[in-house]
């Protein structure tokens, strides 16, 4: 019986990492399927992580100027043929309501896939003067993009994102917007979510329908493949001309705006999923954890209520210490479950209380990673202490996932060096720019160009796969994608 | 000349009520219209406002134990259905789906008016025993309900709320729950919005689609008709039998769950404008107010940029001690210009400071609405008193609102006396509860039942209509309503 698979064990990542993916996002009530194609319901412990990775992007984004606004969800089929590349992008995703009020629409609506068009052709009747720009907006929203292979957070039809749209004088300034942005992605990332994304440039085959330029912040997951996970547009004039987002510059000249959009959605819970979690389930970092700590009082009988009163008192103390915290309380189940279970919900830190304990005025303290095994902590020194504890936790996870990331990426100049590194990670290569020459890397080995990172420095040399020179005065980084 | 109206003064609402109301929201900068039928743009001043809504609303449904959730957009047409009533109220306004990545779908999706339908399937799932109640949840979402005749925040087909979806052992507790919603509603309503609404029950013929017991709040707008601001329903077992929400109780027997909802929406920002506004503008109670004060530094050539210095530091001094402050430094507009500008937008308090006022250490100080007019403050005491002012202000506006209510509701037992008390306000009456005699009512008089009144005293008497005995052992609130 030992051999046989306990039926609520996760599948191990080394089995199939997606049956992983699978087993833990909906054992640890992250999410639940939805009954539309695609869909998913984000349950409260999901929902939690996404008001934290809000709370945080909101306060940079508004920090920097940006106001919120909504606009609305239907698009008008019309405004999406007015930039070509646009609709060529999204047509093939989108959702398009035909009826409403009990009547036939006379021209349909599309479930916006993404805004840049509706807002658009407010920026055109709300600019007039340089003195209106930049114009930095913001919104939180939904969006619709049909999906025929759907992944719970990573690919699904309906997903929730913000998406910033600024219009500027010039390309200077907008350039300057695209990379601020790209900056609130990739600090989030690595600070908040402890994820040590790569920035950097999309190769012109794989940049935003419209865009100019895209930039990109692109995480190794814990198969080795590379997860997209925010993403920041230059758009040039290409969205101004066709919606007639011009101003009157100071020499009086009408002149076109220069545009940018930027986005980051639920997707981030992916990332975060699959950068950390491990064989028990989820591990989260400590400043996105919706608990950060899980108390477990244990007594039967007449210490259940002296460890409980012990363990309520000790909540408060961690709250006013600015730790978010839970006592596990149910009665129904044992504290094995409940290991368990905190463990599946990647609870970074557990503080367990028995009537032993309580009598040596400690707690037992388990990190939800690491080598220390159990700890006892003086009851009176654990709120102390723990906010300490999760920052010094916030930082493993990011020491062990850069470690992960830089140990699977591997600067290669020759092609089965380039297949073997694709193979388990990311590969640092010459590349000679050329999208066929992408698509026959992608067509042999799945893999694609993920960006030119920012901060690799310049070289020059052979392409990889086909020896012509290579075009960006530095190496790329290939993988292969979710 | 002087007859003539400027061209950017408001309609006055004595003249058009209707006309002043579309032209505060559109010059205020709190919307625009969309591009589809019925929807708006909220822009980033009337945004500001539904996120100080949301905060603090926000803040009470966490405290009280309940989980954001979000659920998807799209529902299943078949799932409507599922509850007689519910579908009947609800398809007249359907926005439907038909097609999605280039193919026609098997099954239309309804765009979600309301998500009982959609939550009450996975509240099936999740829930199995009596341990699993009360289920608390909440969503922060878009809606689509088509509106032929849309006024925006009041009316539109796609609108932003909130959702709470919980559900109970019995009765008693879904009751609480539901009164406990009404509560949130109308602490905010009163506390923050500074608006004295009414809270009480619905009459039969004016309950949500489904529901056994609807409950409102009712706040009377300043042409005398009533806007429902928020609502809060008893479901009783109606969606537990539709979608099979049932739990095993304490004894083994499985038992249908009863549910509540509750939702407060953008339309809220409707009754701040409504309730308070002016004939300059908007008057908005400083909890809400994006900016509490506005700043206007005066001086030309020399003195500007130590009047602009000045200003800057006491914005700094304000923000400190909790104020939302702006300074309107633009270069380009006259202090006149913004004066009225302001005051349009509402802001409570400005503060003008120009050379002789910093001269004399002073700032001049006028509030958007009592008999003050201008006053002078020390620089060096503002900050210290102006949070008192601001609370001042807030007490101000509920106390002219519930004047206001006061003076135009009667007590009224005839039905001449109830033509002329609607025609200006809201009338307490008694009504014999039939259908058909609200029916009646409504046809001679566009006047409603808006509520039951919680707090009504316990009497009774002749239907004002039609004589027959009142239903409700106490007197009905009637009105004109949006």
């Amino acid at each position: 019986m030992a051999s046989k698979r306990d039926e609520k064990a996760v599948t191990p990542q080394s089995e199939d990492f997606s049956a992983w993916y699978n087993d833990v996002v909906f054992r640890a009530e992250l999410v639940d399927r939805g009954p539309a194609k695609g869909t998913m319901v984000i349950r409260p412990y999901g929902y939690r992580l996404w008001e934290l990775i809000q709370a945080d992007l909101d306060r940079r984004i508004k920090d920097t100027g940006h106001d919120n606004a909504y606009f609305p969800l239907f698009i008008p089929e019309s405004y999406l043929r007015r930039e070509a590349e646009h609709v060529e992008g999204f047509s093939p995703e989108l959702a398009v309501v035909t009826h409403a009020g009990g009547k036939e629409l006379e021209e349909p609506l599309v479930v916006r896939p993404t805004s840049e068009t509706v807002i658009g052709e407010f920026m055109a009747k709300w600019i007039s003067s340089h003195r209106d720009l930049p114009l930095l907006l913001n919104q939180w929203a939904n969006v619709v993009r049909w999906e025929l292979r759907p992944r719970m957070f990573l690919r699904t039809t309906e997903f929730l994102w913000q998406e910033g749209h600024t219009a500027h004088v010039d390309e200077a300034d907008a350039m300057r917007e695209t990379m601020l942005a790209l900056d609130f992605y990739t600090d989030l990332a690595r600070d908040v979510a402890a994820i040590p994304v790569v920035p950097g440039e999309k190769t012109p085959g794989e940049r935003f329908a419209g865009a100019k330029r895209t930039f990109t912040i692109e995480g190794m997951m814990r198969d080795g493949r590379a997860l997209q996970s925010g993403t920041s547009h230059y758009m040039g004039t290409n969205f101004a001309q066709a919606f007639d987002i011009t101003y009157a510059a100071e020499d009086g000249q009408l002149t076109l705006a220069h545009t940018t959009s930027w986005g980051m959605s639920t997707r981030m819970i992916g990332a975060v999923i699959m950068t950390h979690g491990d064989d028990k389930g989820l591990v989260l970092p400590p400043r996105l954890a919706p608990y950060q700590v899980v108390i477990v009082p244990i007594g039967r009988g007449d210490a259940a209520e002296q460890v409980a009163a012990a363990a309520r008192a000790l909540a408060g103390d961690l709250a006013k210490a600015g730790v978010r915290v839970k006592v596990d309380d149910r009665p129904q189940v044992s504290p094995g479950f409940k290991f368990n279970d905190w463990e599946m919900r990647g609870v970074p830190v557990r503080l367990e209380i028995g009537p032993r304990d309580l009598d040596a005025g400690v707690v037992t303290m388990s990190r939800r990673i690491g080598d220390e095994g159990k700890e006892q902590i003086a009851l009176d020194a654990v709120a102390g202490q723990l906010p300490g504890i999760l920052d010094e936790f916030q930082d493993r996870l990011l020491a062990r996932a850069t470690e992960f990331r830089d140990s699977h990426t591997a600067t290669v100049d020759d092609w089965p060096a380039f297949v073997t590194a694709v193979s388990s990670g990311w590969a640092r290569v010459f590349h000679c720019g050329r999208v066929e020459c992408e698509d026959d890397i992608k067509a042999d080995t799945t893999a694609t160009p993920r960006c030119v990172p920012l901060d690799a420095p310049a070289e020059s040399g052979a392409c990889v796969r086909c020896a012509e020179p290579s075009a960006y005065g530095k190496r790329v980084l290939f993988g292969r994608a979710y």
